[in-house]
């Protein structure tokens, strides 16, 4: 019966009731007058919930696939197949490019770029099968709004943010959704674009109502031209420093393993509730990155000084270009990406910095492990 | 009537309900069986309250003064005259050193060390005359549990611990003792030693039941033994890493701008639910400061690969030396330190980076502001 | 009689008697036969040689000022006033844009584009007004050969480039052309683009037979490319490392204090015989700066890895993007820059780094020089 | 002949005539005026020659080896067996415990702490046989001046003092003695304490006529002293800056892979002419690794503010206490330690900062080496 629909726009609107049933996870527990006064709607996701459980069983979830990969379109169909087998009752969403390589699977729903508004509306998992860059295309999609839970595969090796090799995917697919299964809420960025007089700027790649939802960092660079970025930033709307470098970024925690830590920013756990500022090639002797409370706004503003205008990226997509007087404001979202955790016990991310990352990896020769052994 | 009383264990204990009445600052908000929940006793201080108002009309009031410094002598002649001229109804208690040099004040209520462990109890604020180290001192004072709200004043340049200047003594006092008035509560870090069996290490400076309480760092550092300290540090009982390096350093976002900032380690806001470790002169290419949440616990070992033992400090006071397996657990005190603060709106931490640390200060060339201007 | 001439290319040229006659700074011993079997021709500057005297009195003298720039106009007209009025034996060099605002100077000889080249054979002493940057478009001017010395002025603060103001014109000028003068040989680094076969590249902005001359750092980066530049960087033939980051630079001593600085680089003293490898946002938690001897030849090759050409600067100037395979030589260039100094004891390079730089600037309050001070 | 002879100074003295006609290694090409006229001797060894051959064929070869370590001992047994059967006209200088530990081997000569300083008359050629710390030993035995090639054999994993492997034993000992082999003189420093008149401080352990020859780092630290060091750098005469902090030091190259890599410094090529400047948790946000030309002095006096002495050492060796006013004065030595290298082409240094140090080591993470990759 479901045969024909393929737009998501056709399928029957969940009711009030069914919303209200739905069991799922609460990125954050907003008061609502709080969430009415907050002008970002940015501030009330709370650090103690940063790990939670989640229990719910998905009706609709929407696959997110690496593009133009030969080994990501395999992993689909096994994924695919797998669901279909073994789940036959869940709506499945696509992206157009996945519904375009998996023509045989006539019931999928094709999610285009018209429909994604509505995407929070229906989904209740997503599973990403790629790299980090589909974790944060993921985002991208969820930018408008709450992110319902990311169970994240990846093709090779794990990553930060690849708790799950696709080698493992049905038991991992079963698990979850037998439920429950921990939940790490990561946090991301709100951020606003605005003009000389505070009005938010209408830039190539459109703002959504509450800003774009950011997961690793905001970056203004000076890009392509040959003059330093000058920045003023401001924290809590006092004035925190002037900035002559490349570039600055403001990072969440998740972000600190990504440009951040190129910077030379320090590594910070995924559950802290703060925001790192990094200067990017400082002109200074004596900057170092800033760890500012989550429960705080930044305002990073291009200087009257800046000669030339600077690129504002998000997660490493350009967004628009700043000039002097026109600023970013950046405070926590209300809607962290809830993502799917191993199940043992402890912290993926103590492992993940030592296996990854070679985190104070020791010295080859066990003589050097001192200043002068004999 | 109180001529005579010299000495605090003489004063009558407070009633159940004078306690009750007491509008003291509740520095976090325990719910009972979390409190009793936890060995630690560590983790419930809310970032959220980072920032409170104090209202309560104070009426024993504890000095504590740098010692052997005339300066800190004469400043305190002065506060002694202003609140005994216009607050006769304070009950002011003094360490004994205070007491031998202001004996022309009869009704001085000395603390001596055996009497310490009371002052939670019969203090209601405690005004501090001298520099980082006095304030340092006072939460050695109340190392046993909460700590009243308290006024620091400068007798020379202000500081990051020190907002007032002894030269407003007057109008500040007035300020507090009127209400209400901004206070900062500073994070303490609660730290236990203990042995190969996890048992409580009986070092020589005895520590409290709830552990030392630490406003800066605590640190592991090899002292005068030659060879590297090597040190295994756990996060929520996950082995995060093996340092081998002259120390190894947890510092409260309020010590970043001590130890932990000579070490290398990023700069933070004093409002941030977090821990920084940092390691000293580590012997690797790629260890960093790594930021973790305020709600976690690190326990910090000694390798049975060390080949000397390392000293145990708490805010720069050696308290013991400990050898291979022995360890110290450290996490957030439920004890922070309420810091009065300036009244004028925004955080003096800002301003306070920039014009004590010089923080990311410009070059006096205007021509090295850029890498290579014309 | 010289009235009329306008051209570098209408005056006599030097004959090899007057030439011989020249006590020209010879800017490094260079024996022949080294000089010829050098490829590169860039490996023969002795650094013991980096302090020297200098005193020829000087024939002709080229002018090089900062284009369009008012109080450097000011400071130009000046300067013509004092040499035609107390040396009018001197011939005077200068570029067209001077020639033009100048031109009630008839007897100015006008150099072009076309007689650049020219310039070494004629020139006795450069003088400059501006800043940085002019003395950089000076060192490109000799970017052919060896360039005489370089007497600087700014016309605001002084810099590292930059010994004497021009408020001290008259007695400055006085005393270099009376000599003796004290001269610091500044390290050029000589600098060839190759392609996959080892042929010079013919980049846009034409690279000389000694390759480009640079003073301050050749820098590869991505640039306006969003993917990290991959490079492979060799000394003497063996492969050091591959560096994934935005960028890679290769600094001079004098370079030190330039990009290389806000790239988290050491600060050089300019008569260290090195070069200073430092990476710019590097994708490694264990990239460090490395210092290799002046003896050396450094080779940074795109990798193969890399998904985006890299921008090739030198002394900021932007001259070609290199793609995989194609990479540049660098090595030390047997042009150094000499330039003139101030002429009291010591080097002006440790003056210069605690005033300009603030290097290692105290803290204001005295409080924070302690850790933990009472 | 020789039985019965145990004590070095029991040897025939070597002729003129013998020593003339001694193949060795100049260290450096002294100018005599030069060495005269310099009170430190420490200025003349040239860089251009920190790589040359040497061909000697030794008469006298010293064997310096870890003590109380069996695998030591076994390889020195080896080692001896291959000398005594293979080149039994080398006369084999031992140190007194080697001898204890092997003394079947009636002919050794035993060198004891009253003949150490005859040593550079008599020894051709050093082997030595442990680790990093035996070669800085050997250094030490020639503290007073020139030292003879050394050649040095792991017993474990090789290291950037430690070319050799013992399993190579001999082939690498009968490729050394046929010669010629590769020698780099790796640069010492001179370093002599002084009181507050200029005179030459005497310490516990005697500084030698020519002070005491380091061959990693110069150190001052606060050692068993909880309050910073306070130290005024001086170079060449000139005040360079006041450090404050744990400790600072002054490095080789060789040693920019020791301490000074620990306190943050840059990687040095051991034949870059220059000295390495790093400070140990300094109390700035400002400080960096100065590099200094190895033609240069520097002095780092005890600050009249320092709270404390501060420890001096060498090498790693505690050799005294400065206080206040007293200092330490520090060149380059005329007498560098000419290690035999590897055969292969290349620098076994770029192959060591890769395979021991693991500088800019990949993540293990392919999706890591981008800041987002998809």
């Amino acid at each position: 019966f479901r045969r024909g629909v393929h737009q998501l726009r056709d399928l029957p609107a969940p009711t009030i009731e069914s919303l209200a049933k739905r069991a799922r996870l609460r990125p954050c527990d907003v008061l609502e007058n709080e969430a009415e006064s907050s002008a970002m709607g940015a501030r009330q996701y709370s650090p103690a919930q940063h790990l939670s459980k989640w229990n719910a069983r998905p009706k609709t979830v929407l696959l997110v696939q690496k593009p133009d990969d030969d080994r990501a379109n395999q992993a689909v169909a096994r994924l695919l197949r797998h669901l279909t087998e073994h789940h036959p009752y869940l709506t499945l969403l696509v992206e157009p490019h996945t519904a375009r390589y998996h023509d045989t699977y006539p019931d999928l729903v094709v999610v285009d770029a018209a429909d994604q508004a509505l995407l929070p509306l229906y989904t209740d998992l997503v599973i990403t099968v790629g790299g980090d860059g589909t974790v944060l295309h993921t985002s991208h999609l969820f930018a408008e709004g709450e992110c319902p839970p990311v169970l994240s595969f990846s093709m090779g090796s794990l990553g930060f943010l690849l708790p799950f090799h696709i080698d493992s995917m049905a038991e991992t697919l079963e698990m979850t959704l037998a439920g429950p299964v921990s939940i790490l809420n990561r946090m991301r960025l709100a951020c606003t674009p605005i003009d000389q007089n505070g009005q938010v700027l209408q830039c190539a790649k459109a703002v959504g109502d509450v800003g774009w939802q950011v997961m690793n960092e905001v970056t203004l660079h000076r890009g392509r031209h040959a003059h330093l970025t000058v920045v003023d930033a401001y924290f809590d709307g006092q004035h925190l420093t002037e900035a002559m470098a490349d570039g600055l970024l403001l990072s969440t925690p998740t972000g600190s393993t990504a440009y951040s830590l190129s910077a030379g920013g320090p590594i910070s756990h995924p559950g802290t509730d703060a925001f790192l500022l990094t200067p990017i090639a400082p002109r200074s002797l004596s900057f170092r990155t800033v760890i500012l409370p989550g429960s705080g706004v930044v305002k990073l503003e291009i200087s009257p000084l800046s000669r030339s205008p600077a690129e504002l990226s998000v997660d490493g997509r350009e967004v628009c270009e700043l000039r002097a007087g026109e600023a970013v404001i950046v405070g926590k979202s209300r809607y962290p990406i809830p993502c799917v955790e191993r199940a043992a016990g402890g912290s993926g991310w103590v492992r993940d910095i030592n296996s990854l990352l070679q985190f104070n990896v020791g010295f080859r020769n066990k003589s050097l492990r001192s200043h002068h052994e004999a």
